[in-house]
């Protein structure tokens, strides 16, 4: 548990690195290996000030059980994800800038670049409009996001919520998703960008997700 | 009095932090609570060389009480807000890009993320054009914020003035300014950001004003 | 001699912290007071190496007088600066983004921020198209400058080139030139800024020039 | 061998100071002098935990020859270009924004700046759409590259790769490839950039080539 605090609070670092957050908000949580908890950042304290210790434990109903601060007021969308997505590890959320204007739009970012088909197998979807306060929110990036490749979504009018199989690859996968938010819509600025044949997608998928990186061998 | 010249000379890095301001353009400032005074940056010095001692303190018509440099040539802007809306705390001014990119058009902002209804409570409104030199700007910044939601306005071909209950509020106000303005601004590059509706912009702007990060307990 | 050295060494600093420039394009000098000399960056060297050691001198034809290295590659237009615009002590040249897209389109960037009014007084005018190699880049900015209240040019097609009293004051002017070519840049993208009457523009050029800042008592 | 292996990491600093990859994308590779092998990244390991020790040896077919870690997953490219083109000492590969929005659109950059005219002689151009897993992407590059000035070329749909007489001016035509690429993209936003003439950028692709910098006399 507490290298799980340590691995959560540095990992918030890096939205901070890749400017994907302003101020207090964004926040990332990870799943505790085994148990029906996750550690998430606290409510409204600032990023140079997350340590392991301000961490704070839920239960998958989002209510506090370990920590001296109040979770984060989107503590109910990360445990509703963790409730209905078993293989989840990893939930981060943001209001990161170009992936924020997809998501103002209400327009899914379509897959025009090779490292968009490698992270998520296609384009980037549009989640509904929900308030904070109950799990519509939840409810929304699950309906979106089970079965589907992407691992991240772009809540209307909102910003991303992004998962993955543990804080890590969540963590990942919100950085990669404004890159690639970033990319496209300078892309599309000028013109339109060309398309990728589905085929060509579904390898560039299927190779990433199997053998890129310091893996296991096969 | 040597806490709030501390806080303030400290809140000026983060102007520099998200990049709100360059050179010595922008400016934080505090009022002295239960005095007539604030605290505010000496004028023309670069923010590396920022301390609590070269801070300077005004009385509430703008006149030098304390300190070796002159104030912020917006230092009448500060006071006349003091003078006038007495609930203020804190205010802040930059030249920061987008918000100011609104500024230049006199285009209000429109509400159109969920992070903007939260913090400005609706749009992010427009004052108006007004010299330097006398009470035009202060007089502008409070006919526009005086009963209005926004903690923030442009200043048509100027930039932004933000406020808050104290100094580290407006400065807050200062940067989701920007970020929304950016947001906005890249949303609107490729389309017509979709609208929030006004029932659902209120139940956001009630709730984050009353239950978010670590507040007393209710 | 040592201490310009130095000054005009650190000013480099500020290039890099306003990314200003990439890699080893852009240069400062400053004029030696009292002698018909210079001091300018070497040729080719890195930010991160440059010391007031390896800083150059040179004489107001750009022949080299004091130096391990070559002088910049700019050093010609520099030299005819000095040469021909007795009252400028510093010269910067650079390459910022935005800038430099109002110099490829060879167009002005038109007074429509305050800040603008205050540091240039007008617009920032466009310089010719001209080759480097001999003086005809030199002959560009003075013909374009002398005479304008704007202490910074946009070479066409190529990039900025700006003076002031001292190397400061032309860096300076350097910053605020890319941050009010990239504010205009962001608010024409959605439609026209509002203009600034002229009278107004005159106003505010006159209060800056005269009162901004820790300057001697009037 | 050690002395590459220090330098090829150390580069890797240049792409993060210059903001050309996020997480573990991108790589640097510097042919070994006088062997047919090359020093290149280890794939998937993060930038801050580069170091000369995992840095991997390969061969010119891309097997690891020396090394713990798998070598970047974009191996066979690089090999492939060392293969085929002798004199060249060091590649890159980025998906850096702006040049990685012309490859999305299959668009090469004009050449409508003097200091693209310098490093890059005319336009960069467009190399094809290709998988990675065999030969395609390399002989995509090399098809682009052989006979042309640009160092850089724009991988359809994917990102750049760049070249040198050794990892240094690979990383810098890299750098000056996404420079070029955002400030000719900003210029385009708002018109028309001016063209230069093809008589121009031949005189200055010339004088850069054999002139500029610390290089031996003439």
């Amino acid at each position: 548990m507490n290298d799980l605090r340590k691995i959560v609070a540095d990992l918030h670092a890096e939205l901070v690195r890749y400017n994907l957050v302003v101020w207090t908000a964004g926040n990332v949580s990870g799943r505790v290996p085994g148990e029906d908890l996750f550690v998430i950042k606290p409510s409204g304290v600032s990023y140079d000030e997350l340590t392991p210790e301000n961490m704070v434990v839920c239960d998958l109903d989002g209510n506090l059980v370990e920590g001296e601060h109040s979770p984060s007021s989107d503590t109910a969308a990360h445990a509703y994800v963790y409730r209905n997505m078993p293989d989840v590890g990893g939930v981060v959320h943001t209001h990161s800038t170009y992936a924020s204007a997809w998501a103002a739009r209400g327009e899914a970012i379509p897959c025009v670049l090779t490292a968009m088909a490698d992270e998520f197998g296609g384009e980037i979807p549009v989640g509904p409009f929900a308030l904070i306060g109950d799990d519509s929110i939840g409810q929304g990036i699950v309906q979106t996001l089970k079965g589907h490749r992407s691992k991240a979504v772009l809540m209307q009018n909102h910003g991303v919520f992004s998962i993955g199989k543990d804080a890590k690859a969540a963590v990942k996968a919100a950085v990669m998703c404004e890159d690639v938010a970033r990319t496209v819509h300078v892309a599309r600025q000028l013109g339109d960008p060309l398309p990728i044949a589905q085929d060509d997608i579904d390898r560039l998928y299927d190779r990433y997700q199997n053998v890129y990186g310091q893996r296991s061998p096969r």
